[in-house]
C-alpha cells in the first residue's frame, strides 16, 4: 500500500478504532488519524493512543488523508460528505463501513468532487459490544469484507481499497450496491428483525421458562437499537421484502400445522435443516467457523 | 425416594438413557430398567450398560415398575398407554418427558386404569444431538423440569415425581397442562419455527455472506425434523397462535420501516432488547446461565 501515506477514520467507535489500531499494529509507515464529533471520545482516543493523531475538526482531519473511512451510522454519511467535500485532496479515496450501500453510493456521487473517488466497504465484523474500549487490532482477521462498485467507480481507487482490507486481514468479495443491499437485507437485517419480533411476541412473565433455543435465537436483538434502525431505514424496500418472505414461510408452516399435514411440516423443517447444514459446512471450509 | 424400587424408561434415546444413567449414578437401591422397540438400540444399551436391565418386551418391562417414564415421541404415547395399561401394578406412577402436555394427560385419563397415576413432566434439557450415545448422567443437573397436573391428579404420585426430578438435579415448576402448552408454544416451539422460516426465506447461494447473527438465530433449525413435527402437531392450536403473534410483530416492524418511522422502529427494537436483558439477568440469577 505504498500509495497510501495517511488514512483518516471518521467515527471512533468499535469498528473505526479497530481500523486505526490494526493500521498501527501493521505499521509500514502508514499514518492513522481519526476524528470523533464527541469531545469525550476524542479524549479517550488520545488517552488510549488508538491513533497517531486525533483531530478536533472534521475538515482538518481529512485534509491530508489519502483514504478517508466513514465509521459512523449510515444516516450521517450524506451530511459528512457535504461537510468534508471541500477539504479533500485531489485523488483522495473515500470509503465507509456502513451496513447498507445503495444510499452511500448515491450520496457520494451527489456530494463528492470529481477528483475524489468513492468505493463502498462493508466488513462483516463487529460485536454486540460498542465503543472504542472494545476495539481490537485483530477484529478484521479472517472476516469477510464486501466491496461495492458501480460503472463509474475508479479502478485504481477500487484496487487500493481492496488491498487495504486485505492488509487488515479480511478476505474480500465484490458486488454492486444494489445486490449488496438485497442480499444483506436477508442474511443480516432479517435475523435482527426476526429476533426482535420473537421477543416482542413473547410474554415477559413466560420468558423465564425458555431454554437455550430461545436464548440463541434472540441473541442479536441485544444489538444497539439506533444503529439497526439506521440500517433498516437506509435499506427500507429490501428489508420490507425480506420480512414478507419470512412471513410467507411462517404462514406456510402455520397452514401445515393447522391442517395436521405432518409430511408438509417435516418437509419444511428438513429443507431448513439441510440449508443450515450446507451453510455450516461452507463456513467451516472457508475457516469462518471452527470445526 | 424410598417409595420407589424400580423405574422403567420406555425409549432409550438421549433423554431416556440420561435418566437411567443418572439413576444408576445416584444408586441408593433404585433399580433402573429400560425398553426400546428397536433391537439395535437394546443391544447398544446392554453393551454400554446404561441400565440395570433392558427388556425385549414392553409389557414385561413395566410390570414390576413403580415409576414408568415415557421417553419416546409424544405421538406414540397413546398407543403405548393402551399397550401397557394391563401390565401396570396397582399404584404405579406413569410420567413422560414429552414437550407438550395436554394430549398426554387426555390419553392417560382415557387409557390408564384408575389405580395407576399419571403426572406430566417436561424436563427442559436436551441437545441437538440424538441417541443413546450422547446420553449423560448429569444432563438434568441445573435444568428446569415442568410438572403438569390437573384436578384429578393424585397428590402422593405428584410428590413422588417431583422428588424424583429433584433427585436427578432439576429444579421443578408446576402448572396445568393447558398453561404449559400455551407457554411452550411461545418460548420453545416458536424459536424453532422462526429459525426454520428464516432459513427457508433465504437464498442458498446468498447464505455464504451471512455472519454470526444468522448462524445463531438459525441454530435450532438443526434439530430433528420428525421430533419437532411431532411437537407442533401435538400442540397445533397454540403453535398456530404463536406464529400469528410473531407475524403480527414482523408486520409491525415492516409498517414502521415502510413509513420511515424511525421513532417506532427504535421503540420496537428497544422493547425487544430490554426483554432479552431481563431474560438474561433472570437466567444468570437462576444459574441456568453463567455470568
Amino acid at each position: 500500500m505504498r500509495e497510501l501515506r495517511q488514512i483518516t477514520v471518521v467515527g471512533m467507535g468499535l469498528l473505526g478504532t479497530s481500523i486505526s489500531l490494526t493500521v498501527s499494529r501493521l505499521s509500514g509507515g502508514l499514518k492513522a488519524t481519526g476524528y470523533s464529533h464527541r469531545a469525550s471520545t476524542r479524549q479517550k482516543a488520545r488517552k488510549l493512543s488508538v491513533a497517531d493523531e486525533i483531530f478536533d475538526n472534521i475538515c482538518e482531519s481529512v485534509s491530508e488523508a489519502d483514504l478517508v473511512i466513514l465509521a459512523t451510522p449510515v444516516r450521517t454519511f450524506e451530511s459528512i460528505f457535504q461537510k468534508i467535500a471541500g477539504s479533500l485532496k485531489d485523488g483522495c479515496i473515500v470509503t465507509d463501513v456502513g451496513s447498507t450501500k445503495v444510499l452511500p453510493h448515491r450520496w457520494a456521487e451527489k456530494h463528492l468532487g470529481k477528483n475524489v473517488f468513492y468505493v463502498g466497504s462493508h466488513p462483516i465484523a463487529g460485536s454486540e459490544k460498542r465503543g472504542l474500549e472494545f476495539a481490537r487490532d485483530d477484529l478484521f482477521v479472517g472476516s469477510l469484507c464486501i466491496l461495492t462498485r458501480k460503472k463509474g467507480t475508479n479502478e485504481k481507487a477500487f484496487s487500493t481499497v481492496r488491498r487495504f482490507w486485505k492488509k487488515l486481514g479480511c478476505s474480500v468479495s465484490m458486488m454492486s450496491p444494489a445486490m449488496h443491499d438485497r442480499i444483506f437485507s436477508r442474511v443480516s437485517h432479517l435475523p435482527h428483525i426476526a429476533a426482535a419480533a420473537l421477543l416482542n411476541a413473547s410474554d415477559t412473565k413466560e420468558l423465564k421458562y425458555c431454554g437455550k433455543g430461545f436464548i440463541d435465537t434472540s441473541r442479536v436483538a441485544s444489538g444497539p437499537p439506533n444503529i439497526w434502525t439506521d440500517i433498516f431505514i437506509s435499506n427500507a424496500d429490501n428489508s420490507a421484502q425480506a420480512i414478507d418472505k419470512m412471513v410467507n414461510e411462517l404462514l406456510k408452516l402455520k397452514r401445515a400445522i393447522k391442517a395436521n399435514n405432518q409430511a408438509q411440516i417435516e418437509r419444511l423443517l428438513k429443507k431448513a435443516r439441510q440449508r443450515r447444514k450446507e451453510l455450516i459446512n461452507y463456513k467451516i471450509k472457508s475457516r469462518e467457523l471452527l470445526e
